[in-house]
């Protein structure tokens, strides 16, 4: 059932983030675009995890400068504060042909914090051109699950 | 036909930002989280812009402290980068009971760069309580339209 | 000596961070004022490892409501980037009458990255008044020797 | 006396900034990096307004990558909180043979905020080879007197 939303298709990554004050806004709580940031750093730590090289160097030998976003959506459910320990668990929810969906749970202990998907495609930049999606590569769908 | 989706229910204000070097990453575009960070600017300003007072002003009054959001969803559909002036157009999409929804589109020139709604609930903060949703004051409402 | 610049007057804590891509700017690498806000985050996190309780907590029995910055003096020797995993070994080199000085040492394994000096005072904020600066408390000094 | 303290060696200009809800702390006040930001933004300004081209450009003719930062000074004097609108006053305090001091002074009003000093150089990045400082370019230095 490949599509059944919210059923992984991929493994789960954790991705921990300890909340600094400067993350914090006047209402004393994690300034929303912060947890997007978090969800970034774990999309790409989702790969570096799961063995693909960093896009630094995936590029060298693929052409692949990394994975550009195309859409977010997130729901927030409790607010965070400095000093609290959060956990982002990443996952492939989706491999679509030239985009997936990835879906980020932030948890503060067993508590959800915020739930978000973000689509995302694999891009390649040819010389003089633009950025162009390209088929998620299968040895890198064969790595992730 | 006030569920029309796009069709505003409200003025629209125009939020002004220059991009800053600091905004972009290691594409030398902006970095997504940031247009989030410009859209809740131009949702403040919006109602600034309305003639209702600041948070910290209105809460005196009204108890009122704000407009916490419980979701976010934007499309992404053209970079920008450090230089680029860019303009985020606001209006709000829809009055709910207890939430409402604030859309922005982000351009550059006549480009959209991003797109994004934003849903969010007027709060109040009972001593010693927790922050509760209140019905949109129709005195806000009425300054808005 | 206890004005002998750099020779800590007290404990040596280290802060971990682990840079992200979106703390990193157009050249690649991290966006400076970051280094800044990791010295906040360690200069926070040193008085919590020294047994002083967060300033939320320690405003109820004290009144002190942090340590505002008067002054910061920072040296960039190297770069990072995204992936690199830092440290700051943060200690306090002078403590003054009414202001004290933290040293900030940011590491990439044996690497210096940046060095800074943070001037701080100890602030109550009394009602209706405006911020005011205390002799640093002695109960303070104490843990954190 | 090109080594008197606080004489401007060029013209000064001046950057705004409106304050954003995001950019400030849960002292309701302007989280202290973003100051290190804006005088980056103004810094770039400075040279924009002076009739250098953008890095991005001046890098294909002049192999020049920008103005990497060695060093930086703050005081804070004064908070600003979101709304404000606030100015950066920029200019060359000193031009040395390899590198050259910008000052900053940030100001609400009448009222100085801030006052930064960065120390910067202007370097090339030869293929292969790591980032060099070169003898700040004559043409630079006329422009900007």
């Amino acid at each position: 059932m490949s599509n059944d939303p919210g059923k992984p298709m991929s493994k789960t990554t954790i991705y921990d983030v300890k909340v600094m004050f400067g993350d914090c806004d006047p209402a004393g709580i994690v300034f929303f675009p912060n947890f997007s940031k978090w969800m970034d750093a774990s999309s790409l730590d989702f790969f570096v995890q799961c063995g693909i090289l960093p896009w630094r160097e995936l590029r060298k030998t693929t052409g692949i400068i990394g994975t550009p976003l195309l859409e977010i959506h997130t729901k927030f459910m409790r607010p965070a504060t400095y000093g609290d320990l959060i956990h982002v668990h990443t996952s492939v929810e989706t491999w679509n042909a030239k985009t997936f969906v990835q879906k980020h749970i932030v948890k503060k202990g067993d508590e959800i914090l915020c739930e978000g998907r973000e689509t995302r495609a694999f891009c390649i930049h040819p010389e003089g051109g633009r950025l162009q999606a390209i088929p998620v590569p299968d040895f890198i769908k064969d790595k992730c699950c």
